[in-house]
């Protein structure tokens, strides 16, 4: 039967920046090198810009002869098109995390609050086990209004993390765990079931998604 | 044996203002009516005001004799001690539900922000089966930074929303539904799980927390 | 102890078409590439076609060489026998899709149209995130009596589709995903939970089943 | 605090049938007397047609004063303005059922088809257990475009029939069972899981979606 | 037919704490009062102490005209035959809790730890969105080498308790909460999950044996 | 509109003993007073036998005055139609149990069987906790070629007995428990998973299957 | 640290077939080598015969230098000490499953039947969406006290069967299927939930214990 | 954009062992190697012992060459820095198996033992489906005042070891299994569940962890 006239119909959200103040970043996960070889063509000759989540090595490395992509493949993001111009906003918001193994998770927030505009300090491995490495970050993190906060396991850390601030906790439950942590589920409901107002969620593992919550909350 | 002296030992946060800008709530869920007499007790006597959630009528019949409460039968909701002094904050939140079925959640959000000293309109009904309800407010919607979307069943409204508003969305799951939506678990699982980035949640009903979340991000 | 005599128990159901409308599809997961040799076989002498779905790159390539297969690796799908004689039928059928990452079951839905003699154009990209884009072929998909949408994440394309056309929405759950939508569950769930009525739906990326039932509806 | 102006906010979706075919109904569940009252008397000025779900005895009890109501206990579904006129049309859908249990979730959907003006037989009791009553009707059965059937326990019935019958199987999962099948959730996956193709299933319990469906197929 | 021989089957495990140390318990739930006669009239002749749990209040009173029970609606717990002779364990055990809605699992606890012979002081509202008030008594903690924590919602205490103290937590979730963490799912979880070795678990409410592991632990 | 012609629709399968062995059960749950009149009224006129599951204590109220029925409240069963003629069979099926609380499954399943003409002696609170019990039966319970286990909790029970006799053990997992245990699911998967060989399972809390199965297994 | 003393361990129940009926079969799936040949080497030894399974294909070649065994890589198990002497018993068991890709577990059914000096004959692919599969091998079933049925996908032949002959049906949910049917778990559900009396069931493709369930049932 | 500065921020809770008396562990899972290596290298800096969990042989392979290390492939742990000084502690910690799988998960705890300085033998293969093999070492448990147990599959052995001893019995599931027992989730619920007081739990697979309790409990 005849070919399916797949790749032209895909149909981008070019305009969701100008509705929404975030622009639609691309899932890589899923598509084929076609699909995304059509997606940023038409950023180059839109000279757009993109934010790409869940795009593994191999798919990468496919694309990098024809497109210059800033790749970091610890969080498994592309940047394409470089960052925006002008100072970025600093201050607003802080990444937080409990162990060293949520740093892919961190690391898809920064650069997506980097793709953004916002430059975002990392407090890293303040998990609830040792709770002096928390304290002794506290009156530094009470400064920012926002604070993305990604941890794994049984995820406690939001829930302390957001007894001790004025900002906002956006919860990035991690993927980081075995048994019944084991996906992240545990720090999911965690994150969801904490006693401590002012704790949101995004799905586990959604560093970008946090980051465009955090880019529409500081403006 | 000896009685346990529970009572004596509840030991209230009230401190949690000073440091985190949200007051604790009372959830009432569990509690005796002994604990809730020794808490309000306590905040009369410190000149508190107090939010208390999931406060069964019959529980606060038993209390309505001793303390002054502004009750709400619908959202099983009380305040204690009125509303801030001053104007309240406007134009920075909205409400926004699905169906009709969902007031219960979407009062429990108005009276926290309002305790919080925020007023924000209701916009009911505006369910994605029936676009065209969503469409017709679109515009107004669009100037809220803040905007508080609840939904049972399976919480379509969610993206729909955020993705035609600049504002932050947070999403609070609503327990009505039946079969696979029972309980607000579908709803749940698509306010994490959308499409549209700029979405954060908070637990299946919890309206009390979504209006700390916004009180947090409009400071 | 005794080889056992399986490869010639297969008991294929060729008077499925005659008693329901619809052939049996080969569903090649679990099968040995002896067991598909038998049936392709019985296919070849009973002179009848074949769909065939899950069939694997490397069970394709050992199939390729004994029979004439006509194989998508998209779609992970073959037809065996070729297309029905005939002009297909048109206009009865559309394809929607939420996301690029779900063409391989919109594909799988394609294919088996066609090979139940049905053509039916694709409306790819129509996510709910970007209402605009869903709403731009509102009135085309008016047009069709059966509409089969796919959708992974939250999967809100189902609801939003429902409340605009006429037709019968098909929802295919797309297993495109993760955290909380991982497999296609959300989608699922969203399907099933659907606030506007005429939504139906099949199992987690069937899009050989959707065509099936699309071919009962339009006879 | 001022009392919220919830009733007036009700915005119901009058012109659902225009845009897709089936009017708006209304899930009761979860809803006050006083939202009842309002969509009520809205239909009654408008001199629209409702069908109302999930519609308990006392709240009936609370509307039957003042509203003239056919109600059904058994599917505790009420019908406000009576049936279409003109001859409802005859021999497209067909109702079956597995057990007994299963006659609360029947009468809902056959309720809701005389409401959308289809009169449809029910074949009651035709459980897997005892093949010979669903062989019995199976010609009968043959005649029908739509069969609508509601199962619960292990839903064998969905797969059985769809492999005996031409036209479309919509399977409503029924919520009888006990220990795995408690809620229906068994017969849920067995007809998503149906090795049969042609069926479609719509969530647990839910008649009116079935109804809504044949609605759409049969024009 | 004739009438089961049952009520005399009972066949107690009166031998359990010569061989473990701990009398078996009489878990109340599902058993009819006939059955409980028969085994407190065997305590009675055989001069032997009983714990039981979960004995609703209706239970206990149609047992309270024939035998002396020491009971506490909080936790649904009674006590036949008195606590053990001679001065009680003191500074072996804590007790300690997340909220005032964990106090019924608490006394639970306490009367099964007094029941054994143990007098253990509760530390009660210690929860982590107020982390100051864990901080304040965490050196009175760290005396002890048992501490029995109960916690619901989303369980953090677990955690942030076992990184500041030296001695052996064992955790209870509490089923406190809603959404996600109904149920005590969501606190099991974390306590399962904790990042914080030296923390053990038992099942959700299950304060008796908490006390009994802590009776195990220390001699 | 018209009343629908329910009752009449009763299609009981009165040929099933014949066929399989063993006559349908009339699952009570879910049917109204009016659906099991007919099915009794039938039966009467037939003069055959009937074992009905699931009957409450109101609905058999209701029904007692116009059938005699052998009625257990405990195991909420009835029997129709007196016993079998002729001898019971003995020494063929055990029935044990780990707790008290197990005894209404217990009694499901012994009157089950002494309806299809076996009897069969308990053996009561024989669970795993205190395996002297266990042991203390054990040459017994090797004279059984048939057990029906019944426990609840974490069912050790189904294991520990496979491990020491000959027969065939057919598990019925209990809803006895709490937490993980609540609703039977803890020892449904332990009886499922069971590492010694021969083991069988029914769904929780079905005695009548258990019984069934015997009657097939000693003819 | 000094090296564990760990394969001298191993303490098989060479004890298991005289308490039991049933030899002890080896699980190989987490053993490593080094055990499995501490294992086959004592039951060389003992002249005990052994049956084998989830042994990958891997494994068995790097035992098959040393030990002869009966291999089958279709169900990864193998004999060792070959089959018993003396005629098999014949006509007792029947092996029935619902499509070709269940006979992976069928194998496993039929080669553990062997090893207990049992022949067992295959009904393949009698599937439920093609009845009359099933009907024309009705008779022929109906001979057989005992019959192990394997099937995946929404496992309705559990009940179709049981509904049809009077022999016991011992069901194995087959690991086969996608979305809600993947790794078997609806087919447990059916077979659990069956609405036919006389269905028990074994963890999902445990062929081996339906086996040993067997051989116990028929001495 | 500009690198992370990720290795620097790696903030080791170096101060743990003399708060809680347990140093933190290295759970090597979702770690670069690049912080395996900053973390080593501050260890061996400041001449602090390690112990290492979850790690996989190419990543030890990778640090071998500069750090010396005493690897476990079977439990994939390794130990840097050697074992404390001074004799270690016996007849404490009793390590008890269900089987030769479970040999991982008891390695696990039996080098986090040695690593706290206690020396701990293994009873390997005492599962309950032959109780004579628990039978037979029961006097010899009963001398040890903590017993850490591993099982998978059902995890029956819990309860059956609790109701023997008088130790302490800490239940570490395991995740041996397949069908409902996948990835251990029937044993820990059987080990949450027991019926058996005195058995508390850890998450599956964390043999650390049970380690780190016995530790905290022999003091």
């Amino acid at each position: 039967m005849a070919e399916p006239d797949i790749p032209p119909q895909v149909r981008f959200d070019w305009q969701r920046e100008a509705r929404t103040g975030i622009p639609e970043a691309v899932f890589c996960d899923g598509k084929t090198i076609e699909h995304l070889q059509v997606i940023l063509t038409e950023a180059r000759d839109r000279q757009a810009r993109l934010f790409m989540t869940r795009l593994a090595p191999d798919t990468h490395a496919a694309l990098a002869g024809t497109f210059t992509l800033d790749y970091c493949a610890l969080s498994q993001t592309a940047i394409f098109g470089g960052l925006p111009d002008g100072l970025p906003q600093r201050d607003k918001v802080a990444l937080v995390c409990a162990g060293t193994s949520d740093l892919p998770v961190i690391e898809e927030a920064r650069r997506a609050l980097a793709f953004h505009g916002i430059e975002a300090p990392v407090f890293a491995d303040v998990g609830v086990a040792g709770l002096w490495r928390l304290m002794s970050v506290a009156e530094d993190l009470s400064r920012f209004p926002v604070l993305i906060a990604v941890a794994g396991m049984e995820g406690a850390l939001f829930s302390a993390l957001a007894g001790l601030v004025p900002g906002l906790v956006i919860a990035v439950p991690s993927p980081v765990g075995y048994g019944v942590s084991a996906g992240g589920q545990a720090a999911l409901t965690a994150a969801l079931a904490s006693c401590a107002p002012g704790v949101v969620t995004v799905n586990i593992g959604n560093g970008f998604g946090a980051a465009a919550a955090a880019r529409k909350i500081i403006g």
